[in-house]
């Protein structure tokens, strides 16, 4: 049995017992073979000595559960590592930061504590997929969507606290965003509840989002600073009808007037779905082809289309086309031909897409994503796109190493993400190459003022040092609040690039 | 000349010329003439020794300065208070929570760093005010809208850092939330920017949000871990028009459908201006009215209250007025008429209203309000109202203080403001009775579960205590973060009921 490093084997096995008596012995796993469930099967380290892995792992019910975990944890500073379902796959999945953690598992933790309609918001626990979540809202017919994100077996905390998207309306998509009120355990067992919630018998915890005082929701979002055990969630009313237009321009640099109608129609929210950039999409010639879907009441988001088209007509030589307008909920025919995330609708289509399905968890490759955040305007755009083409020789060695990109993702509000691909093997030696063309593209980057916003578990550091003004004076903050509120270092170790005092460079 | 609590008179000497030599002897204020300037005009305890007030002030111009004064502070440990225009009248105005602070005035830092129009943010400085930003845009013709509040001579950051609010569109009302980025100088001097300006060279700091790992921006709304000294904002690109309809509604709990349709079309943003209802108003019998504004294209506007007006006829015995849309830029006609905040014109007509103007700074007399979260829904509105009639005798002991209320403000997402307004005067005894008064209501809302979002300097403490699930789990949380952020306590000490280790209750 594997033992989490600077930890005896006698405290170990006192903390596994401790464990068992807090969760019952079958949910806390030791075992090679359970263990190994946790693993991450797109790590680009994969099955290589600096793979991470868990030592053990345990899944708590309650948040009393989790609180007698955490507390036998920091007697004894085991290292532990919460996950919510570990669905995060390329970005380290259900395996921790650090080596040797203890995972605690919070899938048993699957409450749909609430879903209000007429206010239309949800509080659940870690547990919950967006799959649940949809069927209970299905169950009951309520008539309130969710925004899941591509597959839709994940958690909705855990998407969110990763700062994870979706696909249907602003300002639902940006799921960190959406979010109102949590419930947090810290390193030392104590249960925070944030917002409206730190009120005894609140009843708008999932109403108001700031509360009184400082906001200390931010803290939890892609960190290691507690166990989040709830959270809220504002979910958008079924709109009526969805809508959608297709612009396409025919030179390069026609992109440039292209992102800026872009920003006017997104800064004011007439376009309020999630918009897709093409480039060079299509049979037609077209250098850019960009799609704008509205979601709203029918004639509301025929005038929202119309004003669209209006203003991209200003493009010289531009094309629009628009689509009928979709009328919800779906019909069955609807539902058969249409993106159905696009729709709220939880499913497993990317896998299949990507050659891969929930039958097969454990698959040939995988692919990893570098996502730096660029400004939203044209020229910027192209100073990064050409970016990319000088320098991929130089990032590759000249080789074919599967690497795709960039991909201009126009969904968040306000910036793009240059999304660049990278395939992940089994294979040791592709690996090595991978990494070493990630780690060199996070470092041009950064040279141009880009970095990104997410990055897989084993290149969280490498990211984090971009992010280096005045000597790293936003990573040592963190640091001053890791250490306050989690004194022992057992939560999370490393994610996200904030390790705790013992385990720093420094130290 | 007064000296902060615990400080040497020569501890204060030298850390005063160490203030002088960071600014300008001529921007550190001792004297009793110029320290009064700072006395908060409406404050509840005025003239009584409870007063909260400064013991001398301090106006550095730039970042570097804000540094040098704050490390002078902190190597003698001299209480400070940074305040950016000191605005916020009815919260402190310019007056420390605690008394015998230095002032730390920021008035000084008064520029505007950028205003990004194809983008639409801006980036500014604490000491930049409402007109400032304004005259700006305007002198530049940017076509961008600010969403004031109602006195627009308060500071952009500061009324953002207090949660406060305006009264355009969704999403810019909410200031804090609208905000893109920080730049604060901590306790020991560092400075540390957020989000996407921790990257050197960064072009994305106002226009990507959440950055990558823990987001500690919240941490600086209503609080006292740092000074903020830079902060951005997401503007509205100029909407094409307004317009605005009015639904009445006759029978008392015809409330209770009102709320849930404006639910409906406030969460799916079909409504996105700031409402406004009434009760009783106007001499047509109306048991309730509501106002609702839609900012846009026209005809996307024109659409929306189509919309609006189709689903508030499901109300039995509802009327609609439909006002004509009001385009931009507001013709001179148009401008003499319209409230102007609402179309993002800062000015004081709000002082003019109540009685007082710039000219008188010292008026005779002033308002506070108590603002408690409640859910929104009619239910909780008449339960609240009833609970405001039912206590009011014994909250005020049977007299006429002057207390008006409740006015449920529908202009925050998500809950109700049920707001009461107290009269605060210049007489000791008059005041004793508002106070009881005020902190007699606080513990009863409290009762029933609601709580306030923001509170008069003299009341944060009384407020924070309704916060107190699982023994005040919250506050400890935050004391122990502002205690490892700012060891020695020196930044705006007790500020919404955080205070440093050495001046807690338990200390």
């Amino acid at each position: 049995m594997a033992v989490p490093p600077g930890v005896s084997e006698s405290d170990f096995a006192a903390a596994l017992d401790e464990f068992r008596a807090a969760v019952g012995a079958e949910w806390v796993f030791t075992s090679d073979e359970d263990v190994a469930l946790y693993r991450d099967a797109y790590s680009p380290f994969w099955g290589e000595p600096e793979e991470r892995v868990a030592s053990a792992a345990v899944a708590p019910s309650t948040v009393e559960q989790v609180q007698a975990v955490v507390r036998a944890a920091n007697a004894r500073r085991i290292p532990l590592y919460p996950i919510s379902t570990g669905r995060n796959l390329a970005y380290g999945g259900s395996a921790p930061v650090y080596s040797g953690s203890v995972v605690l598992d919070l899938k048993r933790m699957n409450r749909v504590i609430e879903v209000n309609e007429a206010n239309a918001y949800a509080l659940v626990e870690p547990g919950v997929s967006y799959f649940d979540l949809y069927n209970y809202i299905e169950e009951r017919g309520l008539d309130v969507w969710i925004d899941p994100p591509d597959p839709g077996w994940g958690s909705v905390i855990g998407n969110a606290l990763d700062g994870g998207g979706g696909w249907t309306a602003y300002p639902f998509r940006d799921h960190f965003g959406a979010h109102c009120g949590m419930e947090v355990v810290l390193g030392d067992g104590e249960v925070v509840r944030t917002g409206m919630g730190a009120v005894p018998n609140s009843k708008t915890w999932q109403e108001n989002k700031w509360g009184y005082g400082p906001w200390v929701d931010g803290l939890f979002r892609q960190s290691n600073m507690g166990v989040v055990t709830k959270m809220g969630f504002w979910l958008m009313p079924r709109p009526e009808a969805y809508i959608s237009g297709t612009v396409q321009v025919f030179n390069e640099r026609d992109i440039i007037p292209l992102m800026e109608t872009l920003n006017l129609l997104e800064n004011q929210h007439v376009v309020n779905g999630s918009t897709q950039l093409g480039a060079g999409f299509g049979n037609d010639g077209a250098a850019w082809t960009l799609q704008v879907p509205i979601y709203g009441p029918e004639k509301v988001v025929r005038a929202q289309l119309e004003y669209a088209r209006e203003k991209f007509a200003a493009i010289e030589g531009s094309r629009f086309v628009e689509e009928d307008p979709i009328r919800t909920p779906l019909s069955d025919e609807d539902r058969a031909r249409v993106r159905l995330v696009n729709f709220g609708i939880p499913n497993l289509s990317t896998f299949a897409m990507l050659g891969r399905s929930p039958m097969q968890p454990n698959p040939p490759g995988g692919h990893i994503g570098f996502s730096p955040i660029i400004p939203r305007n044209g020229e910027e755009l192209l100073k990064f796109r050409d970016f990319y083409r000088t320098n991929l020789a130089e990032v590759t060695g000249g080789e074919n190493l599967g690497i795709v990109g960039p991909v201009f993702m126009t969904n968040w509000e306000r910036s793009l993400v240059g999304l660049i691909m990278f395939p992940i093997s089994k294979n040791a030696s592709e690996n090595r190459k991978i990494r070493a063309a990630f780690e060199r593209w996070v470092e041009l980057a950064a040279e141009q003022g880009w970095a990104e916003y997410r990055a897989p578990a084993v290149f969280q550091d490498t990211v984090a040092e971009t992010y280096s003004f005045n000597d790293h004076a936003l990573r040592r903050l963190r640091e001053r609040i890791k250490d306050a509120i989690d004194p022992n270092g057992i939560i999370s170790a490393g994610r996200y690039g904030v390790w705790p005092k013992h385990l720093r460079k420094d130290a």
